[in-house]
């Protein structure tokens, strides 16, 4: 039995390709004192990674060249020398993609997979919909009777902010690339409207999803779709700013020229990193958790198998071709 | 004896020209009864003014072609059948670009002439003071041993936002436009330093003058300032836009490329303006008055002298040309 593993073997300048990255295999790890062993059910794949592919100053430590590509997994404990861990314990750690990884607890979180499905926790009940969580409840704050507009809408993430804003009472609009993701986005997740950034005549659309303007744009995606918003931003409207997808692979593709519009309209717009407020993850995790064992969130998932295909997913979500979550099921 | 008047005869495309504005006279008004007539002393010149200039949709009324241009005055109230002002009382109203106004009161404020001088009422005592007031502790939010730039920095809103900053524990960084101007916020308000945005590599005499990067950027202008200084903005950092000069002849100049700073330093950026916080204008008011009156806060007026010339003079203001608060004097 070996240990297969990604490497990051270049870092991209531009578009992520597959020789970006070497698969390698290794010995399975053993644990040290203060140490456990995690086999990875899913590997969890997020828009973020890209970033982490740079060498520029980010939010996060780069990931290193010629060592495992960062990521977070869940998985089974098959072996700890960890007081709080044992054998048989599951649990969501940052080991990277990898099929077996060695963590010392700094970042893991025990996870009960009889609560809910053991991928959910990468996903609606992990870090994307504490995000989601985080960005629409603190930075967000929707009224309700107030319209909340998402983009990346049939995302991780934004599935998870139109539905949580249809709870609090909201007008929820989507913004997705295409018809049938914004099929779903209505029909599945009950979103009042769901505009297709694909159609063309974006600004038409908006103005037609949303008749009382928006109050708060939870942004996923930056660019000419943010630059449209800004048209149709209420006085006093708030942006959470949470990526820019648009942009990762050349960010002067993030210009924007409506700037006037923050001021007449009196906009706060915040940049936001959900590990900004681990103060919060605790209530986030709990709540979004409920939600999913209760069946009121739902989530939708695009699942690669075979640690080999990671690449390509990756390629794949930063593309937009990801309908869901992105995961890749490894055992 | 005749009331001079400037009224709004077109509405500029692009620049302000005199042809703009026409000048008439007419009678002095009566009051009727719950009204008052005041004689401007000073008419106060803002780069607002620029916007309520235009047809397009703003933060506040535009002004009407062929009324009197709208502004604030500080004056004497030569006759009242007001309650609560009297012939004698001196009071900011907003009875616009004319030497006598009437007023029911709305808006308008007692000021006492013998506290401070009477202009300093429509400068760093009172609009531009407050906006600098509020932009600072409600959106700036510095700490002790933070840095704060300031643009237009010479300017009536931006002398304040120094030196408030400075009285904070926070290092105070002007941009403003030549030797002269920069010169006197360091040597006369004591800001720690001032970089002249039209001497070329601003990005360089930024990053010079903020060693430890910014924590807030209060932001007059708009534009290229604004897209360079997001280059030196640390994690966590605000920046209360206040103003957009630069764009306010063509919005289109306002532009900003360099939109990834704000995700990855988790900028929170916040259009406002002074009217909307009219709960804090009493206190602001009270405080920026007793620093003036102990000489804590420094300022420094260009004054035009007649009504006749304050086309002129707005036209100068908008091109920078003006050095600290700009007014009219009438009297």
């Amino acid at each position: 039995m070996k240990n297969k593993q990604v490497l990051l073997a270049a870092r991209p300048t531009g578009a992520v390709e597959e020789s970006h990255f070497k698969i390698v295999e290794s010995d399975i790890p053993r644990p040290n004192e203060g140490e456990f062993v995690v086999r990875a059910h899913y590997l969890s794949l997020d828009p973020y990674m890209r970033g982490r592919m740079d060498n520029e100053k980010s939010y996060a430590a780069k990931a290193e060249l010629g060592k495992v590509m960062v990521g977070s997994v869940v998985g089974e404990v098959i072996e700890s020398r960890h007081e709080k861990f044992t054998a048989g314990d599951f649990a969501v750690v940052g080991t990277g993609w990898q099929e077996y990884g060695l963590s010392n607890g700094t970042g893991a979180r025990k996870v009960d997979p009889k609560h809910i499905p053991l991928s959910a926790y990468l996903g609606v009940a992990g870090m994307p919909g504490v995000t989601a969580w985080i960005g629409l409840n603190e930075h967000g704050r929707p009224k309700a009777g107030e319209t909340v507009v998402v983009s990346a809408a049939s995302g991780a993430v934004g599935s998870a902010v139109g539905q949580l804003a249809k709870m609090k009472g909201c007008r929820a609009v989507g913004i997705a690339g295409g018809r049938d993701k914004c099929d779903y986005v209505v029909n599945e997740l009950g979103f009042d409207a769901c505009v297709d950034y694909k159609a063309g005549d974006l600004d038409t659309a908006l103005a037609a999803a949303c008749p009382k303007g928006v109050d708060v744009y939870f942004d996923n995606v930056g660019g000419p779709v943010l630059n449209t918003m800004l048209n149709h931003m209420n006085f006093f409207s708030r942006i959470p700013l949470c990526g820019q997808i648009s942009g990762y692979n050349d960010a002067s593709l993030l210009a924007i020229s409506n700037m006037r519009s923050f001021l007449v309209n009196r906009i706060a717009l915040r940049g936001f990193i959900v590990s900004d407020h681990m103060d919060l993850w605790r209530a986030a995790l709990t709540e979004m958790g409920e939600l999913v064992h209760a069946g009121k969130l739902k989530y939708r998932e695009s699942i690669a198998v075979g640690l080999e295909n990671a690449p390509k997913a990756l390629i794949g979500l930063l593309a937009g071709k990801n309908f869901g979550k992105q995961l890749v099921n490894l055992i």
